[in-house]
């Protein structure tokens, strides 16, 4: 029996079902089982772990063929897993993978990343889980290469005996060759002038979000922005317990 | 020179500018200096680090007194933080505070909560966040204890030397005699059956998210879980890093 040829893999990602990413992780995954798609009917960029909860969300069936699955919904990256683990699929997956985004999620954009919201999801579920990014933010992306590695790497994930409480962020580089793979550290940017204000006909202000990312790290050899500065996929594993260990003895003096 | 008083604090919620538990925080932090407030114009729960991106947000000034400044927004709780630094604030304030939300932010809710994105987003702005949050979800909660709290641990904060990036997840419990506070490490959450299936009056389905949290972990004197159900306030610090730093070693072996 191939064992990789059983696994069950759930797909997803935030640009919703349509988009030219997931159509290439779909391609890159399907060689390694049985592939079952829960993704939003359209763009939801930015959503990070959000869920809906002051309206009810639907999921509809739009593609059944065997081994390959498509639902679409009305509700947040985060809640096409929910909806899959919980209510969709008949069985829980091997792997659960999430893009191929268009554009980065390195450094702090795992905070606002609906990529990363489903491997976050996915490790809150214990089930190895993997954001995959292409640094290009053009809609006539290629994600041919990047698909490439999303299936090396998933496959290597299938195989090994995955911690739990992680998940893994993914970019990947959009330039001909690349050198290989990094495992990184989240490099610490920061977003700077966020919103720009623009005046409607009515002559009232309105914003729009937008802003550039700076990264004031000097010594940065073992980040994610290093890695893609220099030709390599990043891979940054990520954890679910944010607790800051080391301050809490610092806090719990605070508050004797 | 009182330098509590000249102290600069903006506050936002995930529950609304109208909300209860904003109106107890505007009231705590008052005594501590000059409040600017940003919050969304309705119920934004369950949004997380969420940011608006497909859509431009407004704000409108609302109220405006001496020491007192209330703007509402049409985006995220993210959203509202961003444009308080960005393009509202006459100068970088001091202090974040968020809430008081109606409802527990304990363990991996972390994750989800917008009052958390708001903390969150304030240390990524290298600035001193707390997530407030009151253990009741009903309507008719009351805010006084919790407010007290708010002001007793903003005070201890305004006057330390807050280390980077890191913010607060404070929850109380909706007790009459609180014990005290506890420094404590997120526990580990798991949410089950989310999303509740019903069935529209034209025969087609839809979810609403719903579920409850299960515990699993025996050992955990050191959670939020713990304190909260033995009558503390749980204090956790949540890293803006995520990096599961201890893993990367082990991934780094399996793609030499």
């Amino acid at each position: 029996m191939n064992t990789e040829k059983s696994s069950t893999i759930l797909l997803s990602n935030d640009d919703g079902v349509f988009s030219e990413g997931i159509k290439a992780l779909i391609n890159a995954m399907r060689p390694l089982g049985n592939i079952f798609v829960v993704a939003p009917d359209g763009g939801r960029s930015g959503m990070g772990c959000s869920v809906t909860s002051q309206i009810p969300v639907r999921a509809q069936l739009i593609q059944s063929e065997p081994n390959l699955t498509v639902y679409t919904c009305t509700g947040t990256p985060v809640d096409c897993i929910k909806l899959a683990l919980g209510n969709l699929m008949p069985q829980k997956p091997d792997l659960i993978v999430a893009g191929i985004n268009h554009g980065s999620n390195e450094s702090i954009n795992v905070h606002y990343s609906g990529t990363m919201g489903i491997a976050i999801e996915g490790a809150l579920n214990k089930i190895p889980s993997i954001g995959f990014s292409l640094c290009n933010y053009s809609p006539e992306a290629d994600f041919s290469q990047a698909a490439q590695y999303a299936n090396i790497i998933s496959r290597k994930i299938l195989k090994m005996n995955f911690p739990a409480g992680i998940c893994l962020n993914v970019n990947i580089p959009d330039i001909q060759h690349i050198k290989g793979i990094k495992i990184c550290r989240q490099s610490n940017g920061v977003w700077s002038e966020e919103f720009e204000q623009r005046t409607d006909p009515h002559g009232f202000a309105y914003y729009w979000l937008t802003g550039t990312m700076q990264y004031p790290e000097k010594e940065y050899i073992d980040t994610d922005k290093y890695a893609l500065a220099n030709g390599y996929v990043s891979i940054v594993p990520c954890k679910i317990d944010v607790t800051a260990h080391e301050q809490i003895e610092t806090f719990s003096r605070l508050f004797l």
